[in-house]
């Protein structure tokens, strides 16, 4: 039995052959690189033909030809015209099991469902999707094959027979992923708490930057960087997002504005000369409701959330240290939770946070002061 | 000359000896155990007996006793109370120089000229300070000699001459942080945006997962990671720094109401059946002012923002595995720039997110394949 790293060992992935990806940008292509990796035949389709000629070059499968009849087929295209090109793909391909990979869902299926009133038969070809992944680069050279490895993989029914379910979860587990079975609107109620509100927050965060001095910017810390990271990501694209799952964000987004409502008037009352007792409270209960829903994220492979202890290293600015602070934790046989790296403005030094099992912290914190390093507060 | 790696060689710490700590938690313990690694006598006082003592244990230095004549007294009490220890601590010792270390300034500067409005030889001994460090555990326990080192310390001259002012960013510099000369209001203003708005916006995001059922969690990725991290702070030390800065988080926080407003109400368009087309772009206009502000933020040793590359390696997750790793990377002669590690939900496998500069990619990419990594998208 051969096996590849990216999911599925060969002999076990049973996917109706063969598969058809349209739209090869990041998504798409890394699929098609996936299943090519693992010698499943892998169609492909996209309206722009030099993205089409470029996902062949780099082996991610064949341009579709009329004579063709794929038994899967997985639809990669902007989240705007997802719809579309589902409905095109159901109609062309009539016996094929359609996927798609969108971050919304129920107004895809909406559309798909309203488009095809009086086919369903073809409805119940249809089986949502969504691989919880991505990244900050897009198109088909920035595709892996196993973008999807250890990711879930949402997968939403609708009318579709318990078989062709199957094959959107063999995909998804064939890719590396987790087949994560939702109805559509739960997951669009989800990704709106855990994706599209995170997004929004960090965004507007960022946006208050532009217009501070640069000695403000000047004092930011790691804080400020962990809460802004994702508001680097692409406009259009979270454009398209935001607006496929326009009711759900609204929702989370005014209960998140009642809150911030709260908050402004409490900071308004203590703003006023007669400060209001109470006021401080409302602020202290805000930062409370958010320490109870940041307990509620998994930690490390979807278990329960662990508290690591945190060993911090001092850490000379050159090449090879971290090499070297690796190789002595290896030595003293301590596993590595978590890490980071924070940096300081104006000192060649930078800090390494290494989060260990509280039982290997002292271990950990032995060792290395043993073998030379700072270890700080 | 000894050296001390936490900040200045004994031999040019130049300090009104001996300085007195008023306030051993955290900040007073840690300042307290920085100068005493350098030196330099140092005294304590806090109100509880206990804590005192405790500090004392720690090595951190002696009891005040009443015929001191301390030459710098650093106030590190909680922030609701900073004011009124800065008050006593001027009162009580006629020479010295005061300085404290709260996280807001413009409220403390104003009760401190007001208490002491017949006394201006007093106010002119003060001299705001804030060293922008931390730690989530708090206490003299948690206390460390290098807590500063590499972190920006504003030091807020206010009425007081330069030879005073002096003292404190000397202080600053012993204990390895870079002082920062600000005026309380220009403090209090970028403190809003970069430290007690980010606050703010993290407990709210984290606060929305409180509802939300056990398969919307699950689905969480290191962007909602990020953004809620700090949500895990204390909530009655973050009510009084967010009361003590109330007017200038509150001016924040109404300019970022406002475009979560347009958010919202270009969501509700959307929503609605016949969808308007310039809200999709009021979306993208949002998300894009994220991207301006992001860019702002400064990167490594507080140089302009470089765009690192980015290289991500699969990692098993065995002890040494890290270790291995950074050997590679050391053997390859290849600086790291920023590192995370990710954690895949369900999977005994993790990403290493190695970021390098630009010219650097290639051939770490190539040393890490050639040594067996799995460089991955």
């Amino acid at each position: 039995m051969t096996t590849s790293g990216a999911g599925l060992p060969r002999s076990v992935v049973d996917l109706p052959e063969p598969v058809l990806v349209v739209g090869t940008g990041l998504l798409g292509t890394s699929i098609a690189l996936g299943l090519r990796h693992l010698g499943v035949p892998v169609l492909l389709d996209d309206p722009s033909p030099t993205a089409l000629a470029l996902a062949r070059d780099l082996g991610a499968g064949s341009p579709l030809t009329p004579q063709d009849t794929p038994g899967l087929v997985v639809v990669a295209a902007p989240p705007d015209v997802t719809a579309d090109v589902v409905v095109a793909s159901l109609r062309r391909h009539a016996h094929a099991t359609v996927t798609d990979v969108a971050s919304v869902k129920s107004q895809i299926a909406a559309r798909v469902e309203g488009e095809l009133a009086g086919a369903p038969d073809a409805v119940a070809r249809y089986v949502g999707g969504h691989p919880m992944a991505g990244r900050e680069r897009s198109g088909a050279v920035a595709a892996r094959a196993d973008l999807f490895v250890g990711r879930p993989w949402v997968v939403c029914a609708g009318q579709a027979p318990a078989h062709r379910v199957r094959q959107v979860s063999t995909l998804a587990q064939a890719l590396g992923a987790q087949p994560v079975a939702l109805d559509p609107a739960t997951h669009d109620a989800a990704v709106a708490v855990v994706s599209h509100v995170p997004q929004v927050a960090a965004s507007l965060v960022a946006a208050r930057l532009r217009g501070a001095p640069d000695q403000a910017v000047g004092l930011a810390g790691q804080g400020l960087r962990d809460v802004t990271r994702i508001a680097a990501s692409d406009p259009l694209l979270w454009a398209q997002i935001l607006s496929g799952n326009a009711a759900e964000v609204a929702r989370v987004l005014l209960a998140l504005r009642e809150d911030l409502d709260a908050v402004i008037a409490a900071l308004d009352a203590l703003a006023s000369p007669e400060a209001d007792i109470g006021a401080r409270a409302t602020l202290a209960r805000a930062i409370a409701a958010g320490n109870a829903g940041h307990e509620r994220i998994p930690g490390k492979h979807g278990s329960a959330p662990t508290t690591y202890a945190l060993v911090t290293v001092l850490l000379p600015d050159r090449p090879g240290q971290l090499g070297r602070l690796f190789a002595d934790i290896g030595a003293a046989r301590v596993n590595v939770e978590e890490f980071t790296l924070e940096h300081s403005p104006g000192q060649p030094v930078g800090l390494a946070h290494v989060w260990v099992l509280p039982a290997a912290r002292q271990a950990a914190e032995e060792a290395l002061t043993a073998a030379g390093w700072r270890v700080v507060g």
